[in-house]
């Protein structure tokens, strides 16, 4: 059984000490829940709504970066393992939209976000390569940074190559919902996970910046597709799950979601995409 | 504004002159609620628990068979248009679990059914063309049966082929769920709905055949993924949309969910699948 700890926080925009300590202190509190895999907001480095592309980029850290080492060290106390969000300055000088899964031995990897949300595009670089699984001391965790969530062909993806747990930092602006009814990213969550038999872990921020306000819709989902924890009140959200349910994707004897797969059927789903296809492409009938 | 309409029914199984009068009915009594779009279970014709495949086949009518241009003329009273599914002997002599596009005119097109379901294998043959969207008076119609709604690829198939609705024709058999869940497949239609921007009239199936209870799911939800209507109590489910409002797939000025598509990260979803490939699939880290 793992135990899953998501820490919905409240970066302030800019600070990269108080983040750094906001940061260290949601580890050491998760790992004083026993927590195995923690999982930080999109961007806790830096927080979110930047003025411009040299303010995003006068916040970003190399992966070499001490910080990442120091959550790491913060989580080895509890042999634990941490993937959160931060404002990457790569090799190459580009700012990118990132996440590192971080244990005691280092930093493990780091995925780019793919697909950049709204104003995203004018100061990060679109990660350019498929989402993976990274192999930890608590299972083979996935890793996809918020609106790339809303693409199911990345929860797929993962799940495909073997993901027993898919995270998600994210910051989720809030938009309009009617009463009684979840945030839309967490319906989302819900039919990924069900769909590929893997569970999700969504960790959303809080907090008002320059303006912006987010949804804090922290939600851990099971591979069934039930949400087993959110975050209310001051605690983090957290779960306990047999990450190993997500090997058997069978939901009868006869039915498999995986064994039923027609990837011979799904040509278009993976085909370039002209400006305005949706539009001008012709009906069959 | 397009009103669609979904007749929430229970078939008798074995009984082609019970069904033919039930779903003739339905659509007479959808035409009265001024339908334009009018969509009926699966397999509404023949009923879905067979005991073997020769019980199937002695229930399957050709595409040519009266009673498609029966639902035809009937619904051309309102100038509406009808999707329902029938169980299919094809010219090849094979069974299929299709669904049938008619109107006035005749029988516009017929889909079958790619993902079969559980003991579904045992009598039907797969289809084996990709879901397609069928021109018709009240918008281009893309049409898919039950289990195909929880394989993400066959929805974003058909909004990508510039769907304005999609129709799903099914018989979800009851599963557990947490109390005050909606049903499982209803959280999937409404994810489909909101990632690809298009409306999805999903039309279940109620009443008891042998043994098998059906969730009685039957949902219309519009391009934001929030359910406009369910089937409780006696009458239909309706729901009136503007279907021209799934061709703007902008969530903001800079957000768009089909322009920020990156088919180029997704091959792995159309790449075919050895047995066993999740589980032997290796992690990159």
């Amino acid at each position: 059984m793992t135990r899953i700890v998501c820490q919905q926080l409240a970066p302030r925009i800019g600070s990269l000490d108080a983040n750094r300590e906001l940061s260290l202190n949601a580890i050491a509190a998760a790992v004083a829940e026993r927590a195995d895999v923690i999982v930080l907001p999109e961007l806790v480095t830096s927080g979110y709504v930047f003025e411009s592309a040299q303010e995003a980029a006068s916040l970003a850290i190399p992966v070499t970066d001490p910080l990442l080492r120091e959550w790491g060290a913060a989580a080895s106390r509890g042999d634990a393992v941490v993937i959160g969000g931060f404002c990457e300055r790569g090799d190459d000088g580009k700012i990118y939209n990132s996440a590192a899964v971080v244990d005691g031995s280092g930093v493990l990897g780091v995925y780019r976000k793919v697909h950049l949300w709204d104003r995203e595009k004018l100061w990060f670089t679109a990660g350019d390569a498929a989402p993976r699984v990274f192999d930890t001391s608590h299972g083979r965790i996935g890793v996809i940074v918020c609106y790339d969530l809303e693409f199911p062909e990345m929860t797929r993806t993962l799940a495909l190559a073997g993901a027993e747990l898919i995270v998600v930092p994210t910051n989720w602006p809030l938009v309009e919902r009617p009463d009684g009814e979840r945030p839309p990213e967490v319906t989302i969550a819900m039919a990924a996970a069900r769909v590929n038999r893997v569970s999700i872990a969504c960790c959303d921020r809080v907090g008002t910046e320059r303006g912006e306000e987010w949804t804090g819709g922290t939600s851990i989902v099971d591979e069934n597709g039930w949400v087993l924890a959110s975050q209310t009140g001051k605690g983090p959200a957290k779960a306990l799950i047999d990450l190993t349910r997500s090997h058997d994707k069978s939901m009868t004897r006869l039915a498999d979601v995986f064994g039923d797969r027609r990837p011979e059927i799904y040509g278009a789903v993976c085909e370039p995409q002209a400006d305005g296809a949706a539009a001008s492409s012709g009906a069959a009938s």
